[in-house]
């Protein structure tokens, strides 16, 4: 085996998404953003850990056959803020991109306040968070009830 | 690029272990029973629904410089039945063994009576669950309720 191709973790793909530079441990938070799961039908391929020259430890993830859109992509800024988009034509990058923080995201964030309208079952209504970045941290303020949220992580429903 | 390479979704490690032939759609399940999350420190590596002459699709799971232990991999018998183990040493199959599925398991099920001891808050008692196979389809029993479980997926805790 080249020295090279063992040292990538997972190899290339023909056509697709590749979600690089996610932070380290955070590649299944980007599946369940995405609504990657076991209904899932396209090839879809993980690293997690993998040395990075530029930080260290990376995740990366792919999916092949599928170009995620840009609104979708860019939820992943709640998780992993430096992540880099390749959309593949061919084994070539076709686009690259780095996703932006939504300023509002819908039905990803679960609100912490069972009061909230967004939880209750008689109404069921979409959650909906306000996204800002304060001294570098990612902070969801719920549309409703304007209950905040900074451990994101915890509150992801996927 | 070989087209050998093209194909192979995840590349060799060095050493560590290999989950093959886990049910297509499963591998994010075979993560949780294996306690890999956000915290793992190891590479890991995984793939859900990539060709395979024997499945049709399938699933795998590479955990790098980790020796997983054979009663945790058995545990990996309640969703993927077929999954195949090959334990890596300098890029060559070691040991190689299918899973098989354990008589008692603790502490990876839910169960979903309520009343339970194991769901007691006051007392926590570690789940444990009788597994049989019945038809073809494992079913888990709590060894201190009695509850069946068929849906196994669905209280895995991880």
């Amino acid at each position: 085996m080249k020295e090279k191709d063992k040292k990538l973790t997972i190899s290339k793909i023909k056509e697709g998404t590749v979600i690089d530079h996610i932070s380290s441990g955070k590649a299944l938070l980007v599946l369940k953003i995405l609504g990657i799961g076991s209904k899932t039908k396209e090839t879809v391929s993980m690293a997690m850990n993998v040395p990075s020259k530029k930080m260290g430890r990376k995740d990366i993830v792919k999916v092949e056959g599928k170009f995620i859109n840009k609104e979708e992509l860019n939820r992943i800024a709640l998780i992993a803020p430096k992540a880099t988009i390749n959309l593949i034509r061919d084994y070539r990058v076709d686009k690259k991109f780095k996703v932006h923080l939504p300023r509002i995201v819908e039905g990803i964030l679960k609100c912490p306040n069972k009061s909230c309208i967004s939880n209750c079952s008689k109404e069921p209504v979409i959650s909906r968070f306000y996204v800002n970045l304060h001294e570098n941290k990612v902070i969801a303020k719920c549309y409703y009830c304007s209950k905040k949220i900074t451990e994101i992580d915890k509150y992801l429903t996927g």
